[in-house]
């Protein structure tokens, strides 16, 4: 019989084997032919069982030309961003009432961190693909692309509450929403 | 010579008074006169120095009618929120890739919880003056507000990152910008 | 199936809805008409599922002319007072060796706070009816009423030991264990 | 130059000693020649620096026959108590509603738990002096003795605040205070 | 039904019992006829089911004359540990790069601190039986005696690796290894 | 003025630019030129100051042919590391009783996790050098080399609590402490 805590499998120590600590094709390029051009491929308790309670997690992202991971924060998690390949511009903005961007261009081998809770993006700015790893510190980090949130939920958001947000009016929150 | 915790001063148990632990004024309505039609008035360690390392803030917000707080997140804390006065539409979107709104109506006396780190709202939806009054987990819990994160830094984030972020062309996005 | 932690009930993310984060009827007077002249309405992790592992909850007090919320200490949570009507006379007695009691008249719109495991009260110093809202840093801060711990536990705790630490005899522990 | 967290000094790693890692004499009896015939020898952050942020603490305990250490509890930390010699009769009381007294008789060799921020008491039912020794989840627990933060705070706490949570006259809880 | 934390049982809290906080016999001697002349008694949430989630347990150990605590690492806990009779002669080793062993000679009374993670050891010096007891800030601390965990390993680990580890020939290491 | 935390300086938020949130030269090789052939340069709040506070840090390993990382622990941190280039043969020891050892050869592109406090290593057992990058959660992990700590402090364990440790004579712990 199994244990659980946080709603997921305990191993028994006992049985406990690699195959529960480990995971197998970071190294692949993720398929970034959408209208992005990147790819996320989590490495985190979903796919590392014995994660669980261990506080942190992985995932690669893939980058075409152009491609940009979307501004988004995690819920639960600090990332630390490493280039593997290629050239990122990347950032975060701090909160209010400053909302003061904190950003720079990594090359290869540049390392950038993205406090935990703090909107921030990347975009590949080299002359090919761009690859970098990511590590953070949960085991289930979550993500909340903000586009995607704000502009995507399902159901929608109500568009005068967007439209006084965003201090426009409802047709261009209508455009914005037409898209997700 | 102070101590200090978190940058900020350690009291001196022996010098503590009421006063480090104790605000005036929440009873007084906060200036909605601006274009969200919104105001928050935060009592966080900044006001009450005696809550530094005690994990607790509160937060007052007036909405005249039809105001917004509009979308944003506390990136160290889960908040609960009570109606004091009037009718508010709230709700906050879970993280990818449901995104789902979870949304209600809160009327005087209802009560409703953000969790940490997610994307959430408010709206008055009364036909008055609405008062609420939230408890967030932080001494210190930071607000990122999204429009002004995403569209107001300093400086700006790239026009083409929040283009294809959005998927809309760059002079939706101009417009955007040009509001904050 | 439900998996749990806290051993309470984990929402299955896709099947959260409004209700498992609100909670109605905040606004309603508690019932006071007891020999303290006080009423506690909790909204926790009991009557909120959703606050589960989300380290914060409220709770109502009413008090009539002259009630008393009687020492008493939260073994999880510090906790931050706000009065929404009325006046109360409030404090906290700091550790050992000092035992200060930190305390205020607090009228409507003020706030207080009583640290993590200190001991505490309350008392209606108005005209008429009082209200204050709590809110405290845990999702079950759980409540040790001293008067009820010390003097009214099941099975009592012996008199001798009682009156050693009161430093009276036993007819007088006697008196106030009868009360309980 | 000193750094400090918690505002107690940081060691420099280089320069730390074994002196700063320990302490001398918990064999040593306490002098319990006072009305409650126990006598308390802490060992704490405060007798050990290096403690500090490690989140343990020490205290020895000395029972003159019949004394009593009285209900109390730690704001910060869990207790776990082990009788050297004698026995001592100890309990502790669970939170509101149940008040339930969990108590035990316990002899040379036997250890007892007093969780995180219950009121908890001991006292010596042996026929000759008892020792025990805790260990608390804290380097910087904190006690708060009922008796003395309730009737011999500084200044007191208002004897009609005492009266109504006590449930008796006023003159009782006047000779309550007088012996603090 | 029984509720699971940590995969252990939650107690019904009104079904808990004193048994349920308490452990007997932490002063009978453990056994020392074994190659290190050393006896570890736990006393963690596996003995004492109400210390979980509590974050403290403690452990007795005997030694005979010379006899050696080898040294291991608390994965999950500090340790202070005091002398109850007899005297050691105690010690841990800082992080790398700096490697200072932080040793002294405790007798009867002295008391020194493990930080968590560290390697540490203990050795009778005194003319008899030497007597310690231990806390450590987690109620399941873990041990990792190096010894048995860099040659007793099951399977064992490579032993060109030890090689390279320990710089010595692979003769070395098998001499090593079959000891375990 | 700076103000510091856990030792260390805490940003005026108004003055943090994008080089206190990054790092130069993780993709350069470190050099292996030494007797265990490999070299881990390390990416933590030492070198990268907005870390403090965030709980995550990263490392690279080189490893020349046959490169070993020797057994070791992080006093304070869960590692994952993904190999970028070459083979790895990785594992890490359970703790007692059991000791087991949990181990994989990783390719490119494998992922490997050692759970916070349990002694693991690194062997490349590729045709090549080998690159992998860790991330641990914590912003100052520590390191605890097994063979430095035991064979190699300053200054050294007694010859003979290592014999007991190790059960051998001293000689051979005096070949292994003339290593280091």
């Amino acid at each position: 019989m199994h244990e659980r805590v946080n709603g997921l499998d305990c191993l028994d120590p006992k049985l406990a084997t690699a195959e529960h600590f480990s995971f197998k094709g970071i190294h692949l390029p993720g398929n970034t032919s959408n209208p992005l051009g990147s790819k996320v491929t989590p490495v985190n308790v979903v796919q590392i069982p014995g994660l669980n309670t261990l506080g942190i997690s992985l995932a690669r992202i893939d980058y075409a030309p152009f491609g940009v991971v979307p501004p988004h924060t995690h819920p639960r998690a600090t990332e630390i961003l490493t280039v593997l390949e290629g050239s990122l511009y990347a950032g975060f903005v701090t909160s209010n009432p400053n909302n003061q961007l904190i950003s720079k261009v990594l090359n290869k081998g540049d390392v950038f961190v993205f406090p935990v809770g703090l909107v921030h993006f990347q975009k590949n700015v080299g002359y090919g693909n761009t690859v970098s790893i990511s590590a953070l510190s949960s085991q289930n980090p979550g993500v909340n692309t903000i586009a995607n949130v704000v502009f995507g939920s399902n159901p929608a958001i109500e568009s005068d509450v967007l439209a006084k947000a965003f201090q426009v009016d409802k047709s261009i929150i209508s455009r914005l929403q037409a898209q997700f």
